[in-house]
């Protein structure tokens, strides 16, 4: 797929040189992006940003710097303290390789080198041209709320709360899929839109269809995670049976999620067509986005 | 002291209020900031600020950032992964009160606020002014670099990677002291020079005092923990008998020590008079920060 490479090379390019008596640091947090990944967010922010005609250089920074979050966000998940994950992709994770220490500060690394990325973006803004200049302060306020103690951040926090707790209201749930998952596609989306100079009216647009995005996005991780169950077991599993009412999917039953997510879907490429431009391949992207089977 | 409760003012307006589901890392992040400590960076700013005639408000987000950053910096030192501290100021450490989890999120929590406050802080940057956005762009720009892996980060990262070794050459300790303490006061000063709209050489100045600042400040440290060691063991300590060479006394002995920030004081000094502005604030400060017996 060409425009995967396209994302992978503008990623790289902002990724760190392996020099320096700290190069440690440099190698943990290039193994931590290059991982893989499917590259979601920084592909649904550059083609938003083509959507309003966007044809500049100042989204790359931007593109680069949120898959940086992102993987923060997955390096100190995956942490003892946090999930203790080992594996994630098929791979060891960041903090098997180069030890808990470096796991540590690679997140802090890679959060850092995000709003150092950014910084360096506005290098890409005119600054005698005071509407870019407005346009780069709106992205970089959004991007940074969303990652933080007031977005994924919260969502993090929440999550980590919930783990021993037997039920968690729906309402709990859907704070949950709005902030961990949520704010990094709304950010995505929503940045790629203001960059692209989109006028009020059409970034509340996007900002909705981003919303309605994240929450189908996390219901289909949960429909596939109780029909990868079920395909284990060899027999259907009521939601009943699960160990807690932890999912969405918990709460209102498999066949009333799907039809969410049908909704959902609907609802965001309706609202899409409500704005002026046309870019076929992001309605396909969050049609598969939406709908994948993995 | 007046100047202490300023800042101690201007930091507390840009913490968050301790309510929503995600209130535990408000909580944390509050409670590491207000841990107390002397607010040496957010001063160095101010002052450097008002040294180059700067009276706006697009300074009070800065300095709020960079006490952010350094706490951030302490509450993941502190993790156990890293130097494994519970107490700090004569208080538990973040992680002891709110766990481990917790302790790493808000951290997390602290550096990306530092970066959502210097977003909102383009607020107060006239954007049809480019001269203002010029400013801030390189504020913004050296602070960034300052905090992360080319900066602090990298500090922390050869401090670690060091401790197990037995003898660490000269240079390697001069690249720990100008990076670990060094980068963030070397920022303090630079980015209130910056916003205060300094030209070049003025900066390029404070640069090279900060730097000496940096230095001198971290050398001092060794001195007062030989000297707090002798006093504990009731005799002298030659640098020999340390445990290792993991310090600058260790390596050229206490009264060459001495000296040497004897003289980089006085250089610090002599730059500064330099300058056209006159801030005895600041003169007096950076001395007592320098020569201060504990």
């Amino acid at each position: 797929m060409d425009e995967l490479k396209i994302i992978e090379k503008i990623i790289s390019e902002y990724m760190p040189k392996e020099d320096g008596l700290q190069k440690t640091i440099f190698e943990g947090m290039n193994y931590a992006v290059s991982a893989g990944g499917k590259r979601i967010r920084p592909i649904l922010m550059y083609e938003t940003y083509k959507l309003f005609g966007g044809n500049g250089d100042v989204i790359k920074p931007f593109m680069a710097a949120i898959e940086m979050i992102h993987t923060y966000s997955l390096v100190h998940d995956d942490m003892p303290c946090v999930d203790n994950d080992d594996m994630r992709r098929g791979k060891p994770t960041t903090h098997i390789v180069y030890g808990e220490t470096m796991g540590l500060f690679v997140g802090d690394g890679l959060l850092n080198l995000a709003f150092e990325t950014i910084a360096n973006g506005m290098d890409y803004v005119d600054t005698a041209d005071s509407k870019q200049v407005e346009a780069y302060k709106e992205a970089f306020k959004y991007i940074s709320k969303c990652a933080g103690s007031f977005g994924m951040l919260a969502g993090q926090v929440v999550d980590k709360e919930s783990e021993d707790k037997e039920d968690i209201d729906l309402d709990t749930i859907m704070y949950l899929y709005e902030k961990k998952t949520g704010e990094l596609l709304r950010a995505s989306m929503v940045v790629g839109a203001i960059l692209a100079g989109a006028d009020k009216t059409d970034v509340d647009i996007i900002e909705k269809v981003a919303t309605n995005v994240g929450i189908a996005f996390q219901i289909q991780d949960d429909i596939l995670d109780v029909i990868g169950t079920e395909e284990e077991l060899g027999k259907p599993i009521g939601s009943d049976e699960r160990n807690n009412k932890s999912t969405y999917v918990a709460h209102v039953g498999l066949e009333e999620s799907k039809e969410e997510v049908k909704r959902l879907t609907n609802e965001a490429i309706e609202l899409l067509s409500e704005i002026d431009g046309k870019n076929e391949f992001l309605e396909e992207f969050l049609t598969f986005l939406i709908n994948r089977k993995k």
